[in-house]
């Protein structure tokens, strides 16, 4: 949480018609934040950075926590460890249950952010020589936006799909893009697919907590039509999966571990 | 969770260069799923109706809880009450910590269906007589579309903000579309602005958790760029809140109470 840059520039490797180069591109960043309240810990969100006292105060003020100003009688930031405390006037009971809607009403909050990272640290790099050709991996995301059928209709959904040398194996659309991994995942585990040399395509951005559901299922290489997150990169680089965004048309970025992407 | 139909067409009021007219249209369903491990209540998600099985096995594979297909032994479905039960060969031990922990991975996922639906219902319906004339909606949301300078940079950003009859008073950018709503909310409540004739902006989809933070913060319509689901308009007709969705250019559509949208 040093940065409050809402991105960075980053290296990475391009493809376009056929020719590889590198050139810098901006990258979105991706920060955790742990709120307490009242010297107890509520929720960790994975935020952009900056604003985070409006953030805190907000999630209180969405979760029907807080009423009007008076309420909030303290608040201190610990930007450099992310961590937010607010006191409230009154106390506000944390059971367990209570605790846990909150934690689960978090549609883009995530899981506690110490332990997140940890988490993700802990989990083995994957060992994998497969290679995908430039032309396949374009082939692959076109054919995933051709059958988009939703949300060409009502624009409210994502899509994933599994996909190896041969093509598109199962794709799934769902109005959430973690709802659509798991449902990969899920299909994979269920019809015992090895997933060890496969390709997660997305139609949506690669948050870090994609990439961990990727490296849990051991797949080497994510596809997405979008951006990828700073964290998401940097955890990539570490667990050995290749990350190629913005895949449309007849082009891509590479943001980690290009080996496997052959011409 | 009577449908497996991932979308259903619904009647809107469509506004076009300066004319009003009713149509149809379809829009994305929201179902929740509450998954049951070996008889205790992990996780609930909110998504599209369908593959219901694949999304809890994937989800356990997501967060590491299952490594190979012998380790589930039993699998049912009460799809009437949206309820999936996973029985595993080995106990998960699920405490505090760890039960937190797996529902706060959760983007996409949402707080416990049961809950949810009636948490809503127990909100109160706005009462404002607050109007937006079409023509200010286009003008706000088209504005919100120029400065969302960070995602034209990355690609990888939600933003919102909060307007009233002059403009926009606050806008933020974030990668996750709760988050930028939370600061927007933040925003709102730390500098004790009302909000009750406002108007939240978004760039993302309306989905119902965004609706139920609008109807915390007593703002009596929500507009956006992009898509409102059928969960989302039920509630805003009973909450009485305004979703207009799809603004761009010179046309949106009105999904509940288009009363509040005047020529």
């Amino acid at each position: 949480m040093a940065s409050l840059e809402i991105y960075r520039p980053r290296e990475i490797t391009s493809y376009d018609q056929g020719v590889f180069t590198t050139k810098e591109v901006p990258v979105v960043q991706e920060t955790p934040l742990t709120l307490f309240l009242n010297h107890a810990e509520l929720v960790t969100m994975v935020c952009s950075p900056g604003a985070y006292q409006e953030l805190g105060v907000g999630f209180l003020v969405s979760e029907g926590l807080v009423q009007q100003p008076a309420d909030i009688v303290g608040m201190s930031l610990r930007e450099e460890v992310g961590v937010l405390q607010i006191e409230t006037s009154c106390p506000i009971p944390q059971t367990g249950t209570f605790l846990r809607r909150h934690i689960a009403s978090c549609c883009g909050k995530s899981r506690a952010g110490l332990y997140f990272i940890n988490d993700a640290r802990q989990l083995k790099p994957i060992e994998s020589d497969t290679r995908y050709s430039a032309q396949h991996l374009l082939q692959i995301i076109n054919l995933l936006e051709e059958r988009s059928s939703t949300f060409r209709l009502t624009g409210g959904v994502h899509s994933a799909a599994l996909a190896d040398q041969n093509g598109i194996i199962c794709m799934y659309e769902d109005i959430g893009r973690h709802n659509a991994v798991d449902k990969v995942l899920g299909y994979a585990f269920l019809n015992e697919i090895n997933t060890e040399d496969k390709c997660l395509l997305l139609s949506g951005r690669v948050a870090s907590e994609i990439l961990i559901k990727a490296a849990r299922a051991h797949i080497p290489v994510v596809l997405s039509r979008t951006a990828p997150t700073g964290l998401t990169i940097d955890l990539a680089e570490e667990l050995n999966i290749t990350v190629v965004g913005f895949a449309r048309g007849d082009r891509f970025s590479v943001y980690s571990h290009p080996e496997r992407v052959i011409s």
